[in-house]
């Protein structure tokens, strides 16, 4: 149906590379709870055990969300991206390993939510997954064009504005670490919220949809 | 051929879901293992360092037959569902953060099968897991439409009646957790039982069943 | 194409229950690697220390090649099965939980080769899995036919001696394990061979094939 | 389409050997992080702990990296292959036992970089795979017959030489570390930076695309 990719013909197809990012986020996202432990905990009774992680926990929810961010993102990324090469095979490997990191910085900034350098930790690992995320998405649309020919110029500048008001929100919370450390959490949940309610993006979809549906009739 | 919805534009179909839910269930069911554990144990022999901890493997058994509960469950909803939203979506995600944290839930009750708190805190992951499970269904069938059109109402009542089953079960073992805790292990294996066996829903496929055999002939 | 089972106007087919086992089956396989430590080993050079778990490497190769055997077992089955019920669905369920337990017996008997009381239990575990490996064969071609009709009964038989020979093997590793542990190990290797080894299945399928071949030409 | 082989028959047929194969390598990539761990340091500060444990984390990186590499170069083997044998299965199965290694192989060279005992360990492991690789490669175009006929040979001597490059580096690297054991790490990233840099292999991929393109014109 497409023009076939260089890549496709070497038998790495979008399909494949997509396989191997769910199966990394579904074991990234149960691999999160690894950390939880009150196995060495001395607190005379299990709440007292559970309340004495529950910085960790809190922390734990933060990280299952921007995994679900994230692959949110990817995916969305993933449906107008109608090629592959090679050098978008290795962008989209290094996004991994800057997403596969995230359970350890969880256990860094978990037991220590009110501490500033487990902030800039967590707060730079989700800074370095995000620009990777926006490296596929430039890699694709302008680097090399990787994506359906009609791409709409406003949907690429939206995506990349959404993508990039990550880093910013989390630079925010970095540096607000060294002032009132827990405001760095309320942040990075509100930065969550954000990308996880409609934005831009959704709008123009139902707007491309309802043309779609236009065509159809 | 189905009506395609706002978010399968986006590219985040069914399939999609669905394959990042079987590989969180397929990884949390291996997870749970890690829980177990006897390289600390100082008992002399083998056999008395895994009787030592034969509570963990008894909840071992309990929360994989859960999560082939959860995962039985979720994907005869899915059966019905033929469109999908952003809300939908993170829904599901939500479902999946609560079903994520059963290693945990299970290494707090495994060692401390006895213990009214540990009996609480695994009995509120279960009640959590089956309200997120029950708002998938709600979601679909009544927020927003996103099953097909003709869905028989009777259907609809017995998967209520089916999932809601689960927390007032798993409230009442709480509740006995503070006059007999081990009756609470009875009775969530009971419950476990319950939802393993065949159902109203089951019975009502059948018909179904029969019947398209009927249009068939 | 096949008639529709009840299960599977549940939406829970055939590829599902795959899904879920391929997924499980490569966990198990890579978490087996997470029992091998030695960053609390004391001898003094890296060589001395991996020479100290030497016992249980051979071990996580032992556990890796019958997680192989396994997945191949369950695999040639389901190439049979054409329908399914929920008592089928549960049977593999079970089936996973026996096996989700490897690593488990794994890390017991990894660091104790020469424990008769910890090859019992690595035995056991090899045995309950075998069995339910055979319950899902017997369920299947016995006691519901969820099979193609024309399954030939030699197959079924050559399927069940080759599944219950495990067992057999299994329990006389057992026994010896009493008399001389370090034999239950070379067993349990030998049996694994004989299952990677072609056996009569295969001649049975090469004849299959070639007599296809003929209906071909 | 393609004749089928035996083990098709069987039910083992590519696609599945490539799902068990994925999911392990998205387990492994994830596994890796779980080898990373400041709980147990005694720094005053976080920085100070990851500062600690930055040898393991560059170690994180390369061996994520390796996977990937590994990961590509299975999946374009697997695109030549067009039929599956008994023996082909258990060779991938070898194969995967040898990455599956890997994480272990981190948490002993990660925390010794310096150390030449760990980098003989982890070369070889590495050594090892590729081998196991190249006995794939071997399996299906000489010793058994599993790929397309009209397979330049060629291209089948230029992956040969590409995967036994890796062994050939990673035998200097074990030299150079009884000598300057960070020289080692450095020879390593520089070989998987090779495997990432495009190849003869695209090379003659683009050239056989081409043509393909004057095929449809």
């Amino acid at each position: 149906m497409c023009a076939a990719s260089v890549l496709e013909s070497l038998g790495l197809t979008k399909t494949r590379i997509e396989a191997l990012s769910d199966g990394v986020f579904a074991t990234l996202m149960t691999v999160l709870v690894l950390g939880l432990d009150i196995s060495t905990r001395t607190e005379p009774t299990i709440f007292q055990q559970i309340s004495a992680i529950s910085g960790h926990i809190l922390v734990y929810g933060l990280s299952f969300l921007v995994l679900g961010v994230y692959w949110v993102g990817h995916h969305n990324m993933f449906h107008y991206i109608k090629r592959t090469t090679r050098g978008f095979l290795w962008v989209n490997i290094l996004f991994l390993m800057s997403v596969g990191i995230i359970p350890f910085s969880t256990t860094v900034y978990g037991p220590h939510i009110g501490d500033a350098q487990a902030i800039v930790f967590y707060g730079s690992n989700m800074i370095a997954a995000s620009l990777f995320l926006y490296l596929i998405w430039w890699y694709s649309t302008r680097y090399r064009e990787l994506t359906e020919k009609n791409l709409d110029p406003h949907l690429v500048s939206s995506v990349d504005r959404r993508i990039l008001t990550g880093p910013v929100i989390f630079l925010i919370g970095i540096g607000l670490a060294f002032v009132f450390p827990l405001s760095s959490f309320i942040l990075f949940i509100s930065a969550i919220i954000y990308f996880i309610l409609p934005g831009h993006i959704d709008i123009h979809f139902t707007r491309t949809d309802h043309s779609h549906k236009d065509d159809e009739s």
